[in-house]
């Protein structure tokens, strides 16, 4: 059997098909025309205003699209240019740090510490001449890291995005899968005006249905409603009106339970597991989200240990998938995908290629580490 | 009321919404697992087999995306390089035109006849030097001028392709709604390997499910394929599983039938209408799609025209939209979203407008004709 802890997403059991089912019936019958029809850029205007009252914004502040990617890859044609510079965690999400790249941005990484960016390293990048036009942010449960930005240092990103300019993009899928602790307020909530904020369904109804939205002042709205009109005229109006039905139907709130619970389960058994099998193992459990990083010791030969695990049928990505460098003895495991016993039985394996991989460099202990 | 002869889009009573609702029932039903999750961004795999079995080709070769428009966005962004020379038809799609021009695109408008495109003056431009990387073809009841590429000009276009190293760009969303005469091959099937071939179920299924697709050389395929994942990992899975349903169960055939029968009937009592109430309009009637071409005589002031249809409540786009200049006395009468009670009122408020611009246009008869 395939263990996977390399995809972030969820496994099938926890994801509400019946009420999928049920939310597509309701929305075809309730609103045919609608839902059948193209629609504007901004997408599915009930959904539209729904997240709006979320987030307590005017609608005119929310653009649906197909996925939050979508949503970051039109933040990204809209604002970055190439040569500009965009700061990211290290590490951070690896497709951001491509989509970023392939438009020629300079990516600033600033280190992601326990309770977020290190503030103080953002400024001394900042004094020191930097004049980003964009930060990117995952604000809670971090993927790759599992960390999440504290209440202090998010007022503190908010001052240094006014003080010197910038737009935060704060890139936010995991908010609503927090297990433990209290929830913080999003940077958007507090300051409207120099935050983009994303999000997305597909943690919370599910992937395949690729819903995920953009808040952000009016006028960018509308110019990234231009470039969305010009891309693909409207997305899945079909799409967002089921999601729109499950989200009314208070189906969105039982699904939210079923995640978390779940997750709260998964990441415990992780990380007992981890200690009891793989004891060299350093981690801070999340207290939400999909991910656990782990960093092994110094000299860890990542790629064999990741060919071991492999031969043994356990993926998980390489820490330096997620930096620009650095990273080498890092990985990230992902346990949104895999059931308790998937993940009691992969650590095992994980462990046993590591005992495999350690006398590998024993035997060649002659070179000095690097 | 209002009566817009403005938008290629469908009318809510041709689209089988009980079918729709009944595709997704079965299709959350019968394979859930791959609905809710991640796909790949070549599209749902049994629609993408489907797709390939319709057109003969290997499903390596397709690549199903949120609406056509974003496959031509998407080869777009393939092909064109700012300054590219890209043959397009005159008129032509004004999206596409727009699209193009976003790009950078050195955009060479060949004139459309009544046959399709024409080709002897294709070629002596690419005689006079110009090197294309791509020609935009609509081949079927093309948009806006209702006109298909006939069976002789389609051998044609491809021996020039062939011998000045071009794409063909074959767009090709209206070819199953042929309501009169034969249908033609597609450029595709004459010659897979110098084309690419975009369509879309928005006419036969409806607009709002955004479900498109691109068939091409299997290395562009990939290279898309590329694209496609870094800006949204896949399109929605749950609107091409429906489509999948609604496609295998017969619901497809039986609704090209409704748009067929629908789109005859309109297309008569608007050519009809025009004859008895607007003898000045030249047309030719289209043998299926959506559009009709209407030329007034050379000194219709086109804006007074609209702007007193518009105080009328009627809608309809100027020619000149559809061409880089010119085409000032045309305009694109849209008769898919119109009910044939709906054409007759609009089309004898069309004339009353002309005939109170005609009237103004003999009180300013001094000036010389532009």
């Amino acid at each position: 059997m395939q263990i996977s802890f390399s995809r972030g997403a969820p496994s099938l059991d926890i994801v509400d098909i019946d009420g999928l089912r049920e939310a597509a019936d309701r929305a075809f019958r309730s609103d045919p025309g609608r839902m059948a029809a193209y629609g504007t850029a901004v997408g599915y205007p009930p959904l539209r205003a729904w997240i709006a009252e979320q987030h307590g914004v005017s609608p005119d502040r929310v653009l649906v699209t197909n996925g939050s990617m979508q949503a970051d890859a039109f933040l990204f044609d809209a604002l970055v240019r190439p040569g500009d510079a965009v700061i990211v965690e290290r590490p951070t999400y690896d497709r951001t740090l491509r989509a970023l790249r392939a438009r020629g941005a300079d990516v600033r990484m600033v280190e992601l510490q326990h309770d977020g960016i290190d503030v103080a390293a953002l400024e001394r990048v900042l004094i020191a001449g930097t004049s980003p036009r964009l930060a990117h942010i995952i604000p809670n449960f971090q993927n790759p890291a599992g960390f999440t930005l504290s209440a202090e240092k998010r007022e503190q990103l908010l001052v240094l995005a006014r003080a010197y300019g910038f737009t935060i993009f704060e890139d936010d899928p995991y908010r609503a899968l927090r297990f433990e602790g209290e929830p913080l307020p999003t940077l958007l909530s507090l300051d409207g005006r120099d935050v983009a904020y994303a999000s997305s369904f597909s943690k919370t109804v599910c992937p395949g249905i690729r819903v995920g939205y953009l808040v952000g002042p009016e006028d960018l709205i509308l110019q990234i409603a231009k470039l969305a009109t010009g891309t693909y005229i409207s997305p899945s109006m079909v799409s967002q009106a089921i999601v729109f039905e499950f989200c009314r139907s208070g189906a969105l709130e039982r699904s939210i339970e079923t995640v978390k619970t779940a997750l709260r389960e998964r990441v415990q058994t992780l990380c007992d597991a981890l200690r009891d099998l793989l004891p060299d193992a350093r981690f801070t459990p999340p207290q939400g989200g999909y991910f656990l990083w782990v960093d092994l010791p110094r000299d860890t030969d990542m790629a064999a240990l990741r060919e071991a695990a492999a031969r043994r049928g356990v993926q998980f990505v390489r820490g330096e998938d997620f930096v620009l460098e650095g990273a080498e003895s890092s990985l990230r495991l992902a346990y949104s995908g895999v059931t308790p016993a998937e993940i009691e039985e992969g650590v095992r394996r994980l462990a046993e290629a590591y005992t495999e991989v350690g006398t590998v460099g024993a035997q060649a202990a002659g070179a000095p580490a690097g």
